[in-house]
This record gives C-alpha cells, structure tokens and sequence, in this order.
C-alpha cells in the first residue's frame, strides 16, 4: 500500500466522533502527513484539523483523501458518492478501509479511470492465508484486547509499542485493522477475512520472531460484543498473547451500536484468559487502559486508581498518563 | 442450489474417514440421491457405495459428480483436477463445497463450457448479510456444539430435527456447512463468510419464526478449536440458542489437525454457556451427543451412562440409539 502524501481526511456526515476513527488515528499517530479535514453538512465529529473543500486542500497541496470513517457494515453511503468523484477530478487519489471496496462502485472506478487517478482499497487482504494451526511461535505476544469495541484497543497498542522502543526493547506494531494499516503501512484488516481464516490470518501477521522480540497486537472487536465477538476470539487463538491489555472506556453503559451492556473488567479478563489458555497456558493479564476522556482530571484518577486495586494491575489512560507502568510491569513479568 | 440427481459422489485420495464427511453426509440422509463412489489410488475413506469409474458411474445414471470432501484450507488438489475434467467430459455436472470455488479454477471452467456442463459451489454465500445486532428473535432454537471439529454436530442437529417432527413439534434443520447445505438444499456456509459477518450471517440463516417453532441449527468447529474458534464463537453469537447439545468423541485425545488435547465435556458446556449468555441469559444444555462408533456397546453403554451421571443430561448416540431422551428433555425443559 502506498499514500501519497499528505492527505485530506474525509469525514462524511458521521453521527459522532468514534466513527471518525481512522482520521483521528492519522491525526493522531501521523499529524505531519495530513494537511486538513472535509466534512459534509451534519458532520458531528472533528479530528481538530482545518475544515478545507477540495479546491482549498489541492492549493494546500493534498495528494490524496482518505475515507476517514468506520461505520458498521463498512459501506460507503451514495450521499458521499458524489464528493469523491469531485475529489477525484480534482487530483486527488482515494484510499479507504471499507468492507464496500471503492473498486466495487463502478462510478467511482469510471471517475478514476477518467482522470487518471488511483483507488486504494487497504481493507481487501492480498493475499491467501492457511488455516489456523495453533502450534507455538517463537518470540513474544502482547495483545490489547477490550470491554466493547472503539475504546482505545489501537492507540493502546501504538503507546506500548514506543514506549518499549524507548526503553530498548525490540517491539513491532502488527496492525489488524484499517485505521492500524494506514498508520503502521502494512497488516491485514482481520475482520474482512474469509471466517475459517481468522486465525490462520492472524498467525501469518505475527510470525516467528527473536526470543525477546515482542510483536503488540491491535486487538478488533470485544471478545463479549454480539456483532464482532468470532473475530475477537480468532484473533486471539492466532495472536497465542503472552501478554494482554484489557482496554475500557468507564462512562459506556451499552456495548457500541447494540442494546447490551458493558461486559466489567474482571469479566473479560477472565474471559480472555480462559479461552487464550487454549493456545499458549501461560497467558497473563498485564495492564489496563482506560480511555477517561469523558472524565475531569480527578475523576481520572480515581477511576484508574480503583481498577488497579480492583485487578491488582497497572491502569493507565495512554492518553493522560502514558503506558509507563503497563510497560514497566510487562517488563518485571518477562525479564526484558 | 439444485442437484441433478442422482450423484456420484468423489472421495479424491483423502487420508481417513472424517475427510468423506460430505459424501457420508449424503449417504446417510440422502442415501436414494446417490449411485455410486469414486476413489483415486490412496482413498482411505469408503462410504459403502459401490465403487464404479466415470463410465460405469453414467452408465448407471449418475448425472452430477458431487466432490464429497472436507479439507483444512478447502483447497481442490491439483491432482484431482484430470478426473474432474474427465468426469465433465463424460456429461456430468460437478458441485461442490470447498472455499476454493470450482469457477475459480481455468481449467475446469473451461472444461464445463467445452462440455456445456455446469459448476456449482455451495459454500459461495450468493447474498450480503448485515452485521449481526444480538437483538432477541422470536421462535425457539437449538444449537449443536462441539468438544472437537468432525464430531456429529450435523448429524446430531438432523436427528433432533426428526425426532421433533415425529412428535409433531414445528422444527427446521438450519445447515451451516457445505455437508449440510448438500443435504437440505440450502443454508449458509458460515465458515465462508467475511469475518465480520459471522454473527450476522447466523442471524439471517434463523430468522424470526413462530413462538413453538424450534430452528435446530448445525454447530460448526469447536469454541476451544484455535483453528476455528471464532466461527464458532460468532454462531454461536448469531444463533442465540435457548437450547444447546454437547457433540463429543470419547476415543479422541488430540483435536482435529492440530496438537492440542480435546477439551472435557464440562469445559465445552461452562464456556458455551458463559458465552452464550450475552446474547441469551436463559440458555441451557439439554443433551450430550457421543459418537461411539469406536466403542464395543458395553463400553459406548458405560460412557453414556457415565456422562449422564457427570453432568446431569441425558447422553445418547444419535446413530446407536437416537435421540429420543435428548428430544423429550427438551420438550420438559421448553413444555413442547
């Protein structure tokens, strides 16, 4: 996959800032290369860049726009249709993440074709994979996984694996989602595989590595979720985690986009351990990331504080406070 | 879907019984649609169909060659392919059930235009499903589950269905696998769904019905398989059964294919149900379906008593002695 830099995020009319996900992981991992955001009338979220129409982004010298939105189903709704054909006509190349590949809308394929530009559809994997084996892997796994989906399983990934890079440990970011590969370059989009490869898929993004080489996986979906739950456990039978980092977003009643609660902490946990045992018996629990955005500063505190006690583990909000303590534990766990 | 009856059914070179799975299936419950067995050098399954080649197979009115085989990965072998072509040279009609779709491969696509005979793919899902939601549906269902791959979760589901018809209780047998589909006529392949519709996919496969009507859904792979766990896990999601049957093979140490050890009957049955319960609170066992077929019947007697004392449900052999306590602790358990 190749951007062409820098991007015009496209925000569409989403309903609110989590389905702007994969702009805001650009804006957040990535600012240098994004030069603005469009967003069409109803728009609810903004990822803090400025507001440019087309014409103003290719003065500020776009080169490409990325379809910056997750949405269930991963379609592109018609109502956007006609804006990326003005920004293909405009120059622009397009790139996105959707189930919907852009190559599968013939207006859009003729608009490209028609003025010579590109459509990068990175949620499509290239290639086959083999079925799970479940055998052991050399090196090390950490896995983040979550209470519900769109709680910080990505980011959580990201901060852990700078934080180990700072303290000089050999870690690679293994990106299993649109948002992960447009930051990380590479991986594969594991919930658009084919079902009986979810795993196999998963084994093929972490492979064997050096003993004290640790691949941090982004975790997909939420292993209690209704809609996303087989992609979740695939995941981490392929991922065989030594290591995982349960991720929580305190004020959520409801799991995303169903009517079920939120699963608690210590219930995925336990979850998570059970069924991860299956693959490697050693699996622990390391940390905890809560996204306490919702929060003020003291009520941050005691929301961390209490799911420390609560767990006897590290619990950070990667954003407020970095992963220090997570990675610190991860460490003193292993011997690295 | 349709069959152009009746079959010859392939068995390739496969190295054991279970891999005929397909062809067994229809044996068992189509046994009048089939005329015959084809094994190349090496086969080490048998059906109990008269052997007989592509001439004698015609000779005997056959009129589709069904390939009547599981393999991990679902990949046509090119060694089969020269009978293939010879089977559409001699006027038959080819179906099957692989993730490879036989319109995937030149040669035989060639072969059947040449030939002016028809390629037919089961496992292909011809629709798009929604992302599944977890929302209650109205009817009853039953879900077949497994301690193992390839352990009569079909078999068991089709028995239960008939022991419900029989006793003049409303059931439909819901297929999930391409064995299945062949033997209902139509179903969905889950395990040849997008990963992220797994769940979704089940939803559409057991709609809305009638409040006494019972779907008895076919399970596929296993929840502690860490090959395909997560097809499992999203059926299981989708399905939301009120009810689900244990399947199990007492003489197994290893799971299928890979090097892991067969979980227990209690581990299968604890983590189904906590699973379960997000979507379903009142979901419950009902029954445990042994395979004894590797048992004398004194031993297949003693491991189904056995299993009924451990954990309190009735225990049968659907093939050795029916299904008929599972049924009526049903009926008890739902008043049907």
């Amino acid at each position: 996959m190749r951007l062409k830099l820098p991007l015009l995020l496209f925000l569409g009319d989403v309903a609110d800032q989590l389905a702007a996900k994969t702009a805001q992981g650009l804006v957040d991992w990535r600012r240098d290369w994004c030069v603005a955001q469009l967003r069409l009338p109803g728009c609810r979220a903004d990822t803090g860049l400025p507001d440019m129409d087309l014409r103003a982004a290719v003065a500020n010298g776009a080169r490409m726009m990325v379809i910056g939105v997750v949405n269930p189903g991963g379609r592109i709704p018609d109502s956007w249709q006609a804006t990326i054909v003005s920004a293909l006509e405009s120059g622009l190349d397009i790139a996105a993440g959707m189930h919907t590949p852009l190559n599968a809308l013939p207006n859009l394929v003729s608009a490209a074709e028609r003025n010579g530009r590109k459509l990068i559809d990175v949620r499509q994997p290239s290639q086959k994979f083999n079925v799970g084996t479940g055998a052991k892997r050399t090196g090390r796994r950490l896995l983040t996984v979550g209470t519900d989906c769109s709680v910080g399983k990505k980011y959580t990934a990201l901060a852990i694996e700078k934080e180990l890079r700072e303290r000089g440990v050999e870690a690679d970011f293994r990106a299993t989602g649109q948002t992960g590969i447009f930051i990380a370059g590479d991986g594969v989009a594991i919930d658009a595989v084919v079902a009986d490869f979810i795993s196999g898929a998963a084994e093929w993004i972490s492979p064997d590595s050096r003993p004290h080489h640790w691949d941090i996986i982004e975790g997909q979906g939420a292993i209690l979720h209704p809609s996303f739950a087989g992609v979740s456990l695939g995941l981490l039978h392929g991922s065989q985690p030594d290591a995982v980092v349960v991720c929580h977003e305190p004020t959520r009643k409801t799991m995303r986009n169903v009517a079920h609660p939120i699963p608690s902490i210590g219930t995925v946990i336990e979850q998570t351990l059970a069924l991860g045992r299956v693959v490697n018996p050693d699996i622990r629990a390391v940390g905890i990331a809560i996204n306490t955005a919702a929060l003020d500063a003291n009520a941050a505190e005691i929301c961390l504080r209490e799911a420390e006690e609560t767990h006897n583990l590290p619990a950070c909000d990667p954003t407020r406070t970095g992963v220090g303590p997570i990675v610190k534990r991860l460490q003193a766990e292993f011997g690295v």
